[in-house]
């Protein structure tokens, strides 16, 4: 029976084309495959990871697993990637699980968080990671809109479109917790849900600035949700400010 | 009578080969007199600056003042210097002083902060501004360390050495403030000073790592002190976690 290994994953995904493996461009699985092909100097592949993050997308806790039959010491095999990985990709913990274990479908909730620097100034150091927005917003508005999206609803209004022919996907998630901070310049929107469709967390960003600069008021957000249609929420907001920050089992 | 410009800026200094001019390299005040030059279409020099801050270091919190018989808009000037200027650096605020405002001699305190991630994994996200130590630090015995520094003292053990044929300099600065926090893996060493000599962060940020990984006592930073010898002391600390985040007037 082969071991079954969890790692935590933390990185700077600025340089990647996303977590997905793609012919040909730089992504975080594949330098990670890579990184356990070096280590068990074998082909190696990874079974499932928490969710895919776009291109741009950071994260400070990513999960991921896959199957070995070596018998490696855990902190050898974590110190060995970290060796291997470029250093905007870390190993931040790696664990034995049980085999039934899989990094995907068995995540209860994920947590993301969108960082906005709201100054006339740009800041050197939210570069990175954070996304500029001059004028004030008005963070009581948007913690009103952001309550109307807690719980349970389909939430196809803030997925990202798709492609003709795609057979239409299940939309309804739960929003289990959604907390607007402020801390000087910087707004930090963070959802917990049970799962994420493709660009939602950015598409309710997007929508939420909206709200913010006074363009929408705060309960337009529920006729938005209600109607079901990408077109009537905001713009999908830059990825750079987006990270991925928690994954509970 | 020209007007005198207060200009606080902050920047990433990972690209640049410090603050003060040297020829054929990047620093700040080439960057930044370029971008006065541009904006006023005449050639600027800065007049001063709170201090030098060495290749690799960032500042938050950095203060320089220069004079102009432009009647532009205080807003109007900040904003063109920031589009000038690359990403990396930017002004913060721009006001007008007092003629006789001098950003150097005028400065009666400022305050860096050296950042160690202590932790035998790296994280991507504390990179290029932090320094990683991986064998746990003693945190208590570096604060004990920190106020034996603290007071009006001769630093010359903590300076960086002379080279031959130069002028002995004075020695003698007061740390009017010295603060280590913790905060999960991150370490901060917060010292105020009403002027720091050169390397003297660096320096003692090198001898308190050697006391939080026990190989020195922290009673021996007193005899390092009144040594007045360089070689006494701890190795220079890199400059990436380096942060000028205050100065006084």
């Amino acid at each position: 029976m082969p071991r079954n290994i969890k790692l935590t994953l933390e990185y700077d995904g600025t340089d990647f084309a996303g977590f997905q493996f793609q012919p040909g461009r730089p992504t975080i699985q594949q330098v990670l495959e890579e990184a356990l092909s070096k280590f068990f100097d074998k082909p190696m592949k990874i079974k499932s990871a928490s969710g895919r993050t776009d291109a741009g997308v950071h994260a400070k806790y990513q999960v991921v697993n896959f199957r070995t039959d070596s018998k490696a010491d855990l902190w050898q095999i974590q110190k060995g990637l970290n060796a291997h990985l470029p250093d905007s990709i870390a190993v931040r913990k790696a664990e034995e699980v049980p085999a039934g274990f899989h990094a995907r479908f068995q995540a209860k909730g994920k947590t993301y968080e969108y960082t906005i620097w709201n100054d006339r100034v740009r800041s050197p150091f939210q570069l990175r990671y954070a996304h500029q927005v001059a004028s004030p917003l008005n963070v009581s508005a948007m913690r009103r809109a952001a309550k109307i999206l807690v719980g349970k609803h389909d939430f196809r209004s803030f997925c990202a479109t798709e492609k003709p022919g795609q057979p239409k996907k299940e939309t309804t998630r739960t929003i289990q917790k959604f907390v607007i901070s402020k801390k000087g310049a910087l707004i930090c929107l963070r959802i917990t849900a049970n799962g994420f469709l493709h660009h939602m967390v950015r598409n309710i960003a997007g929508t939420l600035m909206e709200v913010g600069r006074g363009k929408l008021k705060a309960d337009e957000v529920e006729k938005i949700l209600k109607s079901k249609d990408r077109k009537r929420a905001g713009m999908t907001a830059p990825a750079k400010a987006l990270c991925l920050v928690d994954v509970t089992y």
